[in-house]
C-alpha cells in the first residue's frame, strides 16, 4: 500500500498559506505503517487536479485530495474527482438539512447560502466523511483497486475530520500488518554532521533507520524500525538509545516529543530545588526568555540582567571597572565576573553570563561569532567557556550562545 | 514560462517538519509573475527524486529542487539531479578551501569531517549559489529549454540564498516582459480580518491586488499590480499606501522587507537620541532580545531588568512592596511603577514595562493573556495599558505583548 496526498488551494501555490495539513495527515499514516512518499500540491484549476489524480494513480493506491471544498465558486474539488473517476455527485439529504439547521442557528448568517448545498455533496458509490467543525462532506471511496479520500483543506475542519471521520476507516483497513516503532533524540552543540557520523560508528542493529534533522536550536534525530515484534523492538531501541546517550553523553539533551535543552534545564534545576539567574549581553534578554518560554520556570527564575553597555556590567552586576579596561568586555575575565557578580546580586545558586560579539562588525578585535560563557555555582569556582561561531548570522550565534550556555549549566549541575 | 517547486526530504514525508520553503519560494516567484502551479514533495530516495524530475520536466521548464544537501549519508540530492541529467558532479575548489577554513575556525569541531567535501559539489555546466549562511552550494543550471535550481533545505540557509544568490538570476532571465509593481506594508495591534475589512473599505483602485500574511509578529499586507505602465504603477500604489497609512496610522508600521516594529522603534529612538530600557515579568527579557537583534541596538539601548517574581521587581526596581500587596504583579499600579523604575534606574529617557499571565493557569484570579504594560517617558506622565489575549498560547501572548509594548512606545514619541 503507498499513498499520495494531493492539496488543492490556489493560496497554497501563491504561497499566501503553508500547506500544514499535508504534515499532519502524514504524521498520522506514519503511525499507521502506511508509507507515503509523495505529496502535492496544485491550484484549484479542475484540469491540474484531474492531472495530479492521473499522476497519483500511477504511483499510488491510497490517495487523498485535500481542500476546495468551501462553498464558492473556485472550490471544485469533488466535482474535479467526481469527473475524472466518472462518478456522479450524491446529495446527501439528510446531511443538507443539518447544515441548514446549523448555518440559520450562526447568529453571524440568518440566511442560507444556495451556494452551501454544495457542500452536501459526496462522490456516489463513497462513505461521506462528517465534519465535526465545518460543513463540507468529505469521503472515502473504493474504485477498483485504489482508494480515494476527499478531505477539506481549513486546518481546523481537516484535522478533526480526520481524527474522528478518517482514522476509523483506516485503521479498518490498514490496521493490521506493519508496525512501525520510533524514537525521537535531542541533541545540542554537536555539528550534524559529526554526530551523525559517530552514530554510524556505533555499530547499531542494521535494521534500525537513522535520520538526523537541524532544528534552529538543536539538532533532532529519529531511531525508527519497522516490522519487528513489539518486544524485539522495544529492546532493540532501548539498547540503541543507551549507546548513543553513553557516546553522546555531553550533546544527549533526552528523548520525546515535549524534550528541549531549556525544558531539561529547568526539570534539573527543579529536581535540584536550585534557583538560576542570567547576565547577558549580546544574547539580549534572549536565555531568561528562553528559560520563561517554560511553565513553571518561576520556580527555578526569579529574574536577571540584561547588561549591554560596558557601564551596565558595571553598574547593575559589580564587574569592576578595570576587569573591563583591561581584558575588555569580550573576555574570559568580564564573563566570570559578570556570572559571579549576577548570581550574587540575586542571591541565588546559579548565574549564567553571555558576552561576545553577535556581529555584523568586530569588537575590540575580536572577530563577529566570538562568544564567552560564564558560569557561577554556589561553593564552587566559577568557570568559563569560549565559543567561536565565525560566518553566522547575527540571530544564529545569539541562539547557539543561549543553547551552549544552557548545556554548560546542565552538564555543571548533573 | 511555468515552475515547479520539488521539495526532497524524508521529514516532509515523515511529517516531522512542515514545508515552509515551497510556500516562501512560492511567495518570491509570483511577484516575478512566475507562474508556479506544481509543488511535489518526495522522500530522499534517488530513484524517486529522478521521477519527480521526470515528471515536473514534462509540465515545466523551471525546476527547483529543494534539500537534501547536507553533509551525510541521505542527503542525495544534489548527485540525483546530476545523474537525471547525466552531468558530472564538479568540485568548487575555492569554495572546498573556504569551508574548510570556516569549520576549523569553530572551536565546536576541530577537524574537518571528510564529508563536508560533498557540499561543494555542484553541476558541471551549471552556476554555483553561494550558501551565506550555511556550507552547502546550490546550483543554477541552464539544460536546453529547461532550468534547473538545487537549493538547500534548512530554511535559515534556502532563505538567504534565494533572496541573496537566486534572486539575481531569476530577475535578469524572467525580469522582462510582465512588470510586477508591489509593496509589502507591516502592521501590528490589528487582527487581521479586521484590518482587511478595513482596507477593503477603503475603495481603492481595483486592479490592485492586496493579500494579507499573519506572522508570529506582525501581520503583512501585500500590494500588488501587474502590467499596469511604471509611472502610472507607481503613482496608483503611492496614492493607496497613503490612504492605507492615513486610515490605519495607529497600527501601519512601515514598509519594505528590511521593516518591522523593532527596527522602526530602534530608528525612531536613534534619530531622537533617546536610550530605552526594560523591566520585563512575563515576557522575561523577550523584548530586550528583540530590541537587541538590531545591529547597532547599543545606541539606543544599555541594558534592563529581568524581574519574574515579585521579590526581584521590589530588590531590582524598588516597586513599592505596599504596590504589589494592594495591586497585585496583574495591574496598573505595578505595571507603572515597573516602568518608572527601570527608567530611573538606567537614568534613560523611555522606560518600558511588561507584566501579566503568559498561561497557561490563571495568576491573582486574572486569566491567562491578561497583561499590563507600562511606559515612562521622561518629563511625562507615566502611562499603562490593557491588553487581553485570553484563548492564546504562552508563547503568543509573550510576542504579542512585547509588540504592543514596543507599538506603544513608538506612537508615544514619534
Amino acid at each position: 500500500m503507498q499513498a499520495e496526498i494531493i492539496s488543492v488551494g490556489t493560496e497554497i501555490i501563491l504561497g499566501q498559506i503553508t500547506n500544514t495539513n499535508a504534515r499532519y495527515l502524514a504524521d498520522q499514516l506514519r503511525q499507521l505503517a502506511i508509507e507515503a512518499p509523495w505529496q502535492t500540491n496544485v491550484d484549484d484549476d479542475p484540469a491540474r487536479i484531474k492531472q495530479a489524480l492521473a499522476t497519483a494513480k500511477e504511483r499510488a493506491n491510497l490517495i487523498f485530495i485535500c481542500g476546495g471544498l468551501g462553498p464558492t465558486e473556485d472550490d471544485r474539488t469533488m466535482a474535479a474527482v467526481g469527473d475524472y473517476l466518472g462518478r456522479q455527485l450524491r446529495l446527501d439529504e439528510d446531511y443538507w438539512q443539518q447544515i441548514k439547521a446549523q448555518l440559520e442557528a450562526r447568529s453571524i448568517s440568518a440566511t442560507v447560502s444556495p451556494e452551501n448545498i454544495r457542500q452536501a455533496y459526496y462522490l456516489a458509490g463513497g462513505t461521506p466523511l462528517s465534519n465535526p467543525t465545518g460543513l463540507a462532506l468529505g469521503v472515502y471511496l473504493k474504485d477498483g483497486a485504489h482508494i480515494y479520500v476527499v478531505l477539506p483543506g481549513p486546518p481546523h475542519e481537516f484535522k478533526p475530520m480526520v481524527d474522528q471521520s478518517l482514522l476509523p476507516h483506516l485503521k479498518a483497513d490498514f490496521g493490521k500488518g506493519h508496525q512501525t516503532y520510533s524514537a525521537l533524540l535531542h541533541f545540542v552543540g554537536r555539528p550534524e554532521s559529526l554526530l551523525m557520523q559517530e552514530l554510524a560508528s556505533l555499530g547499531l542493529d542494521e535494521r534500525l533507520v537513522v535520520t538526523s534533522y537541524v532544528q534552529p536550536d538543536e539538532i533532532q534525530v529519529r531511531v525508527t524500525l519497522h516490522d519487528v515484534a513489539k518486544e524485539e523492538a522495544t529492546s532493540l531501541l532501548e539498547q540503541a538509545i543507551a549507546k548513543i546517550a553513553r557516546q553522546e553523553a555531553d550533546y544527549y539533551i533526552g528523548r520525546g516529543a515535549g524534550v528541549s535543552m531549556v525544558s531539561q534545564l529547568v526539570a534539573l534545576l527543579k529536581e535540584k530545588g536550585l534557583k538560576i539567574t542570567g547576565a547577558e549581553s549580546l544574547t539580549g534578554g534572549l536565555f531568561q526568555a528562553t528559560l520563561c518560554s517554560v511553565a513553571g520556570a518561576s520556580e527555578v527564575f526569579d529574574g536577571g540582567f540584561v547588561t549591554y553597555a560596558a557601564s551596565a556590567k558595571e553598574q547593575l552586576l559589580g564587574v569592576p571597572v578595570e576587569t573591563v579596561r583591561q581584558y575588555g568586555v569580550v573576555s574570559k575575565q568580564t564573563a566570570e565576573a559578570m556570572a559571579s557578580g549576577c548570581q550574587q546580586k540575586m542571591g541565588v545558586d546559579v548565574g549564567l553570563s553571555f558576552t561576545g560579539v553577535a556581529g555584523p562588525d568586530d569588537l575590540e578585535g575580536h572577530p563577529a561569532g566570538t562568544v564567552w560563557l560564564g558560569l557561577a555555582i554556589k561553593g564552587r569556582p566559577v568557570e568559563s567557556h569560549l565559543l567561536r561561531l565565525p560566518g553566522q548570522t547575527r540571530q544564529f550565534v545569539r541562539q547557539q550562545s543561549v543553547q551552549e550556555g544552557m548545556r554548560l549549566a546542565y552538564n555543571a549541575l548533573r
